[in-house]
């Protein structure tokens, strides 16, 4: 076993550097993606702009990323994962793109620029947005990989970003705001705004890895509570970040009545929900061996993160 | 051979009925998916009603049926083209919401009702499109047939519906209203804005029903043409027709300052041309036997119609 190995299970591995080594990886794919956009005289300009400027604004890859341990963690070996995970941002870039829209939370600013609406104007803003949509799945579609799993996936995907899941959690979240949600209401918005897609990455890189339906379902009570885990932080960091680290207003969230953990629990309590998710997170891998150790490292990750 | 198709081939086959029993099929498969998106406690109600009223407000089909008829003019046989085909109509709804939005042509009336944003607010309009949109692909990727079709249609569609198609389409559209564009930009918005899709949902069809390369190519050529008028005619009635045969204000897109075939090429010349575009559409299906017949009358019905 490689002195690296040995390192990495004992004083932990450098998740750090996985990280920013599969973040390179995928903003690759999506420089070629968006280059391949531009040059085409068939997709406008400013529409190649628009998307352009949306997806390379400096994201963490959350997604992309998940997917990718998710994969690993199974086994999984081939080309297409880097496709298929990339893809993924797309459509959380879109997602991002639709509801900065003054129609829905009309937000400025989004990692510190000037949103993509305040740049290149509503008409075009919503159009980047159902083209990066739609892309998506054209990468996938034209992905490697066997046929049966890449419709899989876009089965998988489709559900967790449609109306029963990341478009239904935003309606809700758009709908009660202003308005005193219940607990379950606030449960309801994070687990299917944030939450569905974050456990459908991590069901699509298993999907994609070709993991046993035991390791799926373990998979996916991880990806479900680490998603929730994630939104529930997002919502501390609006009260206690700074604006350099969030890259928005500190605040927004009370300012515009959303309705969010710190809301409905407190802001201990919150803390405390997050932690115990992400203990749970970590958990459901108690089977799989060091090829888990970035999804474990990942969980972790995000509940110690600043942005 | 049945007194039916005889008659059929003599004085035309029955093209009404046949509209008319398909979209009746389109509209039960609708039917069926709204109802199980309202009874799903996943799904918000508010988002389920307006993706409920944008779907189901009367819309005449043509890109499902298109695909029906196309399919079956190569001699597929299976149950999953039905699916496919309506999923089509999400994607065609969709746009049509978005298109509708302030942001985008900010239309109030559509078929005769108030728009999808009129009645359920920006936010949610913007939530049912890309809900709909979403949802295509979900329907797709879980009809009956080989994944290795399902994923060569979404490959299709998505390309035909994307950047690069009918959402460049409408970028152009709305970055040019107010400006006089050249004819090649009026060329551009309407292979894009319509002709993609209508090309799109053609191909489609034949996909699904493994048509030989040479006869997707002659398909191909069908709906590009038939694409193109069809965009031409709408054109074309938005001066020439009413409000009740439309369903909404006459003389919207010459208000809008809209480029258009008869603002670029007049209005004798753009009958001229889609006349035109029709006779090549059917010409393009010289070698295919009664079994197009449908795709041809299909052609010429477009070239009548009156809505």
């Amino acid at each position: 076993m490689p002195v690296q190995f040995i390192c990495n299970r004992i004083i932990h591995m450098d998740i750090t550097s996985y990280i920013e080594d599969n973040r390179k990886k995928i903003d690759g794919f999506l420089k070629k993606y968006i280059s391949a956009k531009k040059r085409n005289n068939d997709c406008p300009k400013e529409l190649a702009e628009a998307m352009s400027y949306a997806l390379m604004a400096g994201g963490k890859r959350v997604r992309p990323i998940l997917a990718i341990a998710s994969y690993e963690a199974v086994g999984g070996r081939s080309k297409g994962i880097l496709n298929v995970a990339s893809a993924l941002e797309l459509i959380h870039t879109y997602s991002l793109v639709h509801d900065d829209l003054p129609a829905m939370d009309d937000d400025d600013l989004r990692r510190n620029k000037p949103t993509t609406h305040r740049v290149f104007g509503e008409a075009t803003a919503i159009l980047a947005g159902d083209a990066l949509l739609t892309d998506a799945f054209h990468i996938i579609s034209t992905s490697d990989g066997d046929p049966k799993k890449l419709i899989t996936v876009i089965e998988e995907l489709s559900h967790a970003c449609g109306p029963e899941g990341m478009v239904g959690g935003q309606e809700v979240d758009i709908l009660l705001e202003g308005k005193k949600g219940s607990k379950k209401d606030v449960l309801y918005i994070h687990t299917h705004k944030t939450g569905a897609f974050i456990r459908g990455a991590v069901r699509v890189g298993a999907l994609m890895g070709g993991a046993s339906r035991k390791r799926l379902d373990a998979l996916t009570e991880y990806g479900e509570k680490t998603g929730l885990a994630f939104q529930v932080i997002d919502d501390i960091l609006d009260i206690t970040g700074t604006k350099a680290e969030i890259g928005k207003s500190t605040g927004a969230d009370a300012a515009k009545g959303k309705n969010t953990y710190p809301s409905a629990f407190g802001l201990e309590k919150s803390r405390e929900i997050a932690d115990n998710l992400i203990k749970e997170a970590v958990h459901a891998l108690a089977d799989f061996n060091k090829n888990a150790d970035p999804l474990r490292e990942i969980a972790r990750y995000i509940l110690s993160r600043r942005n």
